[in-house]
């Protein structure tokens, strides 16, 4: 009796040591997941915030259309509206057929030196996401531990493609051929920024040497850089441009509320494009992240402009409003190499240097006699790598691996760019005509001036000076 | 004592049966829903997500606005600006106080043949969910369960009534009177276009038959498209456009820049009007679907605008950016019935087709003697069309349904809009007098130039031409 | 043995009884929790609507710069877009390093009377956010538990105090020098905007009397207004604007188009403002406010262009777009003190009776011959007093409590910025000499035209009216 009773309790005792701890299981988890957010819902949060910071990113594409038209003489500022609508274009249709691909699958280290992705031609959604769509609840949960939806990354990475190809359209303005242009452009968005993103972004080579570059300072803004610079560089300035008694022709902007617009839309769109690439939502510290990478993104700018509005007197001879608009996007690319990581003191004096560094830029590519229409090197360029290299001096991290990776970009972009638009110019030309370039590319090429009932000065060309 | 042990055992046994089973119900359940978005989560996203798409689509108003002012002659553009700022609050006015509820209140197929809603005046949140704003818990639990806000649906449906208004004042601009105008433009979106909605997504009679139109294709944009062809046909081409030896008088945009700004402006308002037209946020279900129709919507554009720059020169006689940027509206438009369902390369497809239609069809409106000013008809009704058909091509589904479904909400809006601009016309004449439209509106009707301190080119006017 | 066994029943019932217990605890508890979100999502909803809200309030300073650059005469345009960038930064700097603590930090009503916070010269994230970064639990739990991220918080009040900033310049334009206008902001956002703003929503002595101003009808719009009002009292009317004998010189927008582009910025950057000060998006009730409040939003806006389009003619004797696009904005301040407890059809007349309002301002204005060139004085100020009682009258309150914080703040932010602006005129002087006023400041000054290759109007003076 007892040792049944026992036998019985024994049983029992097991039973219900197993039934409290799994209720006490229960009831602690809670406490915990009480605080947690789930998996779909992160899934959600993490799809959505690609969506929504990538549409803002794509505004970007408008603020540089509107920057570059209104800086521009006014005869080339239609062609300008058609490059950039274009180029977003191009960029869209060419980074879905192949640069995806090549930037972010089979990326790795261990192949190909990490040096490229893979060249399959057609990029789609999963078939997990197909099937999630179809209702297929094991492939929901598949779908849900991926962490979003494949094509909002695809969406997100795009319109950092985009933003790349705009940067260059405006160094070359008035006088670059338009399918030329746009031949670049394709194989800009489809080979060359893929391969740089896949040794960062994609988990290559320099992302294995601990590169940072969180938002692309160098990744997307260098880049665009130094592949405005090959341009210009094989391009040549516009006629009269620098004069034969070593004086520079004034170009300002044609259209000053635009140029203004434009900036407004780009600042705007960097939100997108900092607050995006923390690749998150899901979790409280993502959205901490955020907020501190929207703030910095937003103190680093207000700071350019403060700076660059200082520092033009003395450099430029005049309180100058373009190096102020300027300066903006020079606090903007400064601190988009690591807004997530320094702090908002940081983010004040990486922009304001960048200001200072662009406006000192603008003064220096006429010293060399570089035409960079829209001052993008400066910006973009310059900035850019000030930006990768602060991110080291102000939050730590290995300043000899920076600048490899800025070395490296560097010296790749640029190559394969000059290479490129030489090769172009061979085959097409990529300079249009005297002719062409004199009266405008908008009569002269599309038939359509920008502003075809204003009565406008006349231009002063001085003769000698034309080639 | 054996049965009494027994009997105790039973009873033992059932407790702990019901334990255990009650216990691996908790311990498997999550498994599940860990997975899943709980109910106010949903709530909050499904409503999040109306308002922040329903902002974006309100920004295409702005779009419309600079598309069309651009493209007016510059003595026209103010009162452009008016009239889209007008429209759009004739619409929120309309649609609040008459137009949701014909739409959406008490629409079954059992009721009237599902042909309209209800002719309520006035319409406001449930009382739950003012209950729930003093915080009733009841209340806000029948909240929830109804998925989303109401108002933010409204807004979301608010914000698509005034896109379909915004496309009719491009086409008869620089001639139509401007309280005529909005008195047609009250009529439709107070009755015309919800009677429209009714019948789709209200859930009437075409919804019945399994007619397709994701988020417009058809009942936006081809309703705009049919009322605006309704409307040029009323009131006759611009004085001097036809002239008499057959040829047709070129009107460039008069501000190129500000057209390209509103077509990226729209470009950006189309991911709030697709993205959004999922209707919901609060599954991972929803947000794959949303990221695929952004990716979608952003091909297609991408695609109309490439295809319709290479067809411009065969078919316009030159690359045309006017063109082009109208691709990215054709693409757009096109995208628009199945952005949710057809295979991202069906996107690219549609859209290129999209962008031919379209620039076959400004030559063809120019052919048979329309005046569309600014493109409205090629872009949003014959690309309606062809989108609405071409989402049963891609993506499976009864072409024969599409096509009743685009004939008969073509019939419904052509005639009534015929009938009502003839009523307006004989009530309260619909063209400005002659020396009006000669003069311009801006200066004629509004007293208020758009650009006052600018020279313009004078105006050429063959007299033969005008009557 | 039946005491065994009955005390062994006792040990199991109880056992049994804990088990069920626990159990129906779980099984009822599920049924609440599956309705709640989670305290780490409302969190990140929180702290992202914070931030995609305060995105689209940024993007009013744009809106800002367009409707101001378009207002002013051509000469002056540029001046306008260097002082509204300008102005942005500095608010976003001063907000920073001073503003934010003074307005919320240790604010009390039995500290100092509730009437400022603390001196603390820099801002930056709590130690627990920091901690949370770093993948502490511990300190994210506190973080989750605070609602939402600081500096998320810290981002959408910037945007508010550059919007009060963004108000002044408009009516100061053509003539106010540029250093001292960027002072005069200084001092604005760093301190006389934060000591309202501690009043108010810092949690000061009005918040403790009950005052309501939801969004800053009179916080953020009087505040900007009285600022306005104050700086053209001392600085005058422009050369010229009124005559001697008694005719007012009219001054139309140069840009027409920006003007209405700025207009609908602001609308869109509304929904944001408004939206956003619900200041959270945790919860069905937050996502039901919000969805509440943009409905009011657009509704007040559109009754406000209706109203001033119709009582303009009799008002300022012919239909006038520009009363209109005010009255947009009229609109709009006048709800921002209550869109959430506001009924639908109150939005509209006290929408409506603010765009009245605004149109005989703007009259009234020109009567008492203060020259306000884009009429920010009787859209933000008259309006935002309206708007303030309108709450009472509308959604029930105490109208006294209203008036109290209208004069209260109005005398404060008049007081100190007539005695501001006098100092800085003393010490810099805050007008431009004649002759740069009558070149305009773009060429005088900055040596930037707006539009250089565009043929202006030659300005007409009248000599005799100017001194």
């Amino acid at each position: 009796m007892l040792t049944e009773a026992l036998a019985r309790h024994r049983r029992l005792a097991v039973i219900a040591a197993v039934v409290l701890l799994t209720c006490l299981y229960f009831l602690l988890r809670p406490a915990v997941a009480h605080a947690q957010t789930d998996g779909e819902t992160a899934f959600v949060l993490n799809t959505f915030a690609f969506l929504i910071w990538g549409v803002l990113v794509m505004w970007m594409a408008a603020g540089f259309t509107m920057l570059e038209a209104g800086a521009v003489r006014t005869k080339n500022a239609s062609m300008i509206c058609l490059k950039n609508i274009g180029l977003y274009s191009i960029a869209g249709l060419a980074y879905f057929f192949v640069g995806y691909n090549i930037m972010y699958v089979d990326v790795s280290p261990d192949r190909l030196y990490g040096l490229i992705g893979s060249f399959n031609l057609l990029y789609g959604p999963s078939g997990d996401e197909l099937a999630l769509l179809d209702g297929d609840e094991g492939a929901a949960a598949a779908v849900i531990d991926s962490g979003y939806s494949v094509m909002s990354d695809w969406f997100f990475q795009m319109v950092f493609v985009a933003t790349t190809a705009s940067i260059i359209s405006g160094a070359l303005a008035e006088r670059v051929k338009m399918w030329s242009f746009f031949l670049f452009i394709l194989i800009l968005t489809a080979l060359v920024y893929p391969i740089v993103g896949a040794w960062t972004w994609g988990g290559g080579w320099l992302a294995d040497m601990g590169f940072q570059d969180f938002a692309g300072s160098t990744i997307v803004h260098s880049t665009g850089g130094w592949a405005a610079l090959a341009g210009i560089i094989i391009l040549g300035p516009r006629l009269g441009k620098f004069r034969k008694d070593g004086s520079v022709k004034a170009s300002p902007p044609s259209n000053v509320l635009l140029v203004s617009l434009g900036v407004f839309i780009l600042w705007l769109g960097w939100f997108g494009f900092n607050g995006g690439s923390q690749l998150a939502l899901g979790s409280a510290a993502d959205a901490v992240s955020i907020g501190h990478i929207l703030v910095n993104t937003n103190l680093a700018a207000a700071a350019g402009v403060m700076a660059a509005l200082i520092v033009s007197r003395p450099i430029l001879g005049r309180m100058d409003l373009f190096a102020g608009l300027n300066g903006a996007l020079a606090g903007l690319v400064s601190i988009t190499a690591g807004p997530d990581i320094t702090q908002h003191l940081w983010a004040v004096i990486i922009g304001a240097v960048g200001g200072v560094i662009c406006t000192i830029g603008l003064k220096l590519l006429e010293k060399v006699k570089l035409d960079d229409v829209v001052g993008a090197i400066p910006a973009h360029l310059f900035c850019g790598v000030w930006g990768t290299l602060a991110v080291a001096i102000a939050a730590g991290g290995n300043i000899g691996v920076q600048a490899i990776g800025v070395v490296a970009i560097g010296l790749f972009v640029f190559i394969v760019s000059i290479v490129l638009w030489k090769v172009i110019d061979v085959v097409l030309t990529v300079r249009v005509p005297a002719q062409v370039e004199r009266l405008g590319q908008d009569t002269a090429e599309l038939g359509l001036e920008a502003y075809p009932e204003f009565v406008l000065m006349p231009e002063e060309y001085d003769d000698e000076d034309d080639d």
